[in-house]
């Protein structure tokens, strides 16, 4: 059988408690006191871990290629040496005080697949790939998901290598500090088949509904804006009448925007605020705040943005402030590979497992490498929906049901030779 | 005539024209490119200023005393000796960005009456006192009023001496640094006979109803509030529904506060706010901001309190997140003494000067004053209420207003000697 048949991995020898043990050693990689793991992109800790990947890869059978942004490509060969290899993978990398699975999950499943081929010698037709992206997380240097975004060519080579970190460390010079300056060109990974990425959700559906698996079939439209409200300072003890309160503008402003989101379902967040003069006793005449929305409708996502312009004008005719509101950051609604997708469905449903489609509202690799080429995500549930968090947490069983309709997808799109 | 009888200083060469002058010399001590005044407690400045006002009020037949809190005092003998000083004053020292008005036009004011008596040789009943109090502003040093709250035993003086600036400088050390530590008891200051002081109104009232004066009949009462809303961390991917998100809650309350205050006849200010963890793309968990409420009315102002928990009890419920309100600073109203402020409105009546009885929303030297003394305050209008700022002005003519009034005042209270 060739192809994108309907291929089960039921007699390969893939091990849920090997994963797990995996899942546990490269924890101990940077790990925190409160059972986390801080392992930020481009430290001793991050070179640790990728050391430890290409040699358990290296032992499976698989062959290292490092790329300029020191994306890491382990690549297991295939029967058929002309097609283009099909990719598993995510990242390693954390957030400072980042949990155990976020990323790593997805590195390790696309381990235990070639682990689990290698220990029953089946070869594939098409070469399988596991790609470690360096710096997901953008908690070092941002943005995020600089390795996929350069390989994919959101951003050109020359910004990538270009970001500094807090501290002024350059992102090329700390590629080539711990040794993982590749030779290969990253934009070569525009050209595999497929993509692959299994990854806890970061929300709180799945567990909450009693599922085991999401088969993500889209990221959400977001656009994110930067707002400002000038009104006037003045003393904490002058009359209310006559105020141009930025403060209470911005408030009013807050509640339009969550009622029109409730409204048009869409998401908005106001992560950031700052008050100028920030004295207890004086009037701000300047607030600035941070606001991000999605969307899995770009016409609706629109119709927000434009709603929140009308409001606002409202608000500042009233109070007599006036409000700029700016372009941050937009990015489109992008559809994962609709045939992938079904894969994954077809292989949840024939092992039983419990499942929904659900998009991500969250920005992963799999988003810029879906710009590209066919990709797709599925997500394993996390409890709480808690994430980005040394508290982050699953089980072993929601890891191996992962895994395992991993790997038949990927199987199927692979192709198991036969003799 | 003896004593508290209606005084006329219609005699005495009062000059408005030589108290601008010197607002404009000593607004050249920390000029700033902007036309304000950096002159900010314990400084090197403040030296300057303060080694000017001795020269010239000892010039005007003035004695110098300091106190260990760097209060000046400068003593002009009545002729009797056994009556408690009657005492003008204000403060030498600025914000930052301040103006070349706030404190100095009350110091300087005072010394014109010593020039105008030096020059007449006229004699008091009661010495009159001239006070420069130490660091009203609380720019370098927090908190505000502190030579006069020493001295009136609202603060310790092992407290006051301790405080510290950003840069670590001790309050007790920079006193001596700059050469003004005294020998004088603070407290003695609590047994002057009657405390005067002329400031800018920092309001737009007077200015706005086309009034040369205010008589400033009470200080309101304060109560300040930090104010904690706790909900829970959220990826800004996460659906609307079941958010606990601190920044919504806390923009809900700061409008039930705003409309609170408006149906109370109340001033509240929300000054500062920070959200945490604050990222752009995180649900905040928690919000923290101040909250300053004043009312002419203490009990209006408790009713104002109530009203905040309740509508925070409400918040809380159909939010899910918990909101702890935690008083910060309580100030009382603050009566002035009557009979002074009756004094400052037949001088203001008798010559002709358009005039308005009015609270002080903020906090001076005067009123902590009046906790120990019969005090009194009276108010210059400044142009669109505009203070704590480069901007800051105020026009001559209301300058003399206010120096004609304080000055009939004062002399109404100190007594004019007849041989």
């Amino acid at each position: 059988m060739r192809g994108g048949g309907r291929v089960l991995t039921s007699n390969l020898p893939l091990s849920g408690a090997r994963l797990w043990e995996s899942l546990m050693a490269y924890a101990a990689i940077g790990a925190t006191p409160k059972g986390g793991c801080n392992r930020q992109a481009l430290t001793d800790l991050d070179a640790q871990a990728r050391a430890l990947l290409q040699r358990e890869a290296e032992a499976a059978g698989a062959t290292l290629t490092a790329d300029r942004f020191g994306n890491m490509v382990l690549t297991r060969p295939g029967r058929d040496a002309s097609r283009a290899p099909v990719a598993v993978g995510s990242h390693l990398d954390t957030q400072p005080t980042g949990g155990k699975f976020d990323g790593v999950l997805g590195v390790l499943a696309g381990l235990e697949i070639l682990r689990a081929l290698h220990e029953a010698g089946v070869e594939t037709e098409a070469p399988i790939a596991l790609v470690n992206w360096t710096n997901e997380e953008g908690a070092r240097f941002s943005p995020p998901m600089m390795g996929s975004g350069g390989a994919m060519g959101i951003f050109s080579e020359a910004e990538v290598l270009a970001k500094t970190d807090s501290a002024g460390a350059r992102f090329g010079a700390e590629i080539a500090r711990i040794g993982w300056a590749g030779a290969a060109d990253p934009t070569a990974l525009q050209s595999l088949a497929a993509y692959f990425e299994l990854h806890i959700e970061q929300g709180p559906v799945l567990e909450r509904e009693g599922l085991d698996l999401g088969i993500v079939t889209h990221a959400l439209a977001q656009h994110w804006f930067d707002i400002t409200v000038t009104g006037e300072d003045s003393h904490g003890g002058s009359a209310m009448a006559g105020r141009r309160d930025a403060m209470m503008a911005a408030s009013e402003l807050a509640l339009a925007i969550e009622r029109a989101a409730l409204d048009a379902g869409a998401r908005a967040t106001i992560g950031r605020l700052a008050l100028h003069p920030d004295s207890r006793n004086v009037v701000p005449g300047r607030a600035w705040f941070s606001l991000d929305t999605r969307h899995d409708d770009e016409t609706l996502l629109a119709a927000l943005a434009t709603r929140l312009r009308a409001e606002a004008a409202g608000i500042a005719a009233r109070r007599g402030v006036a409000i700029d509101i700016a372009d941050f950051w937009v990015s489109p609604a992008t559809p994962f590979d609709a045939a992938l997708a079904q894969r994954l469905r077809d292989a949840a449903r024939a092992r039983g497992i419990a499942h929904r489609d659900m998009p991500t509202a969250i920005g992963h690799d799999a988003v810029y490498v879906a710009r590209r080429l066919p990709a797709v995500m599925l997500f394993c549930p996390c409890h709480g929906g808690i994430s980005h968090n040394e508290a982050e947490s699953i089980t072993p069983a929601w890891a191996e049901a992962g895994l395992l309709v991993l790997a038949d997808a990927v199987l199927a799109t692979a192709g198991i030779a036969k003799d």
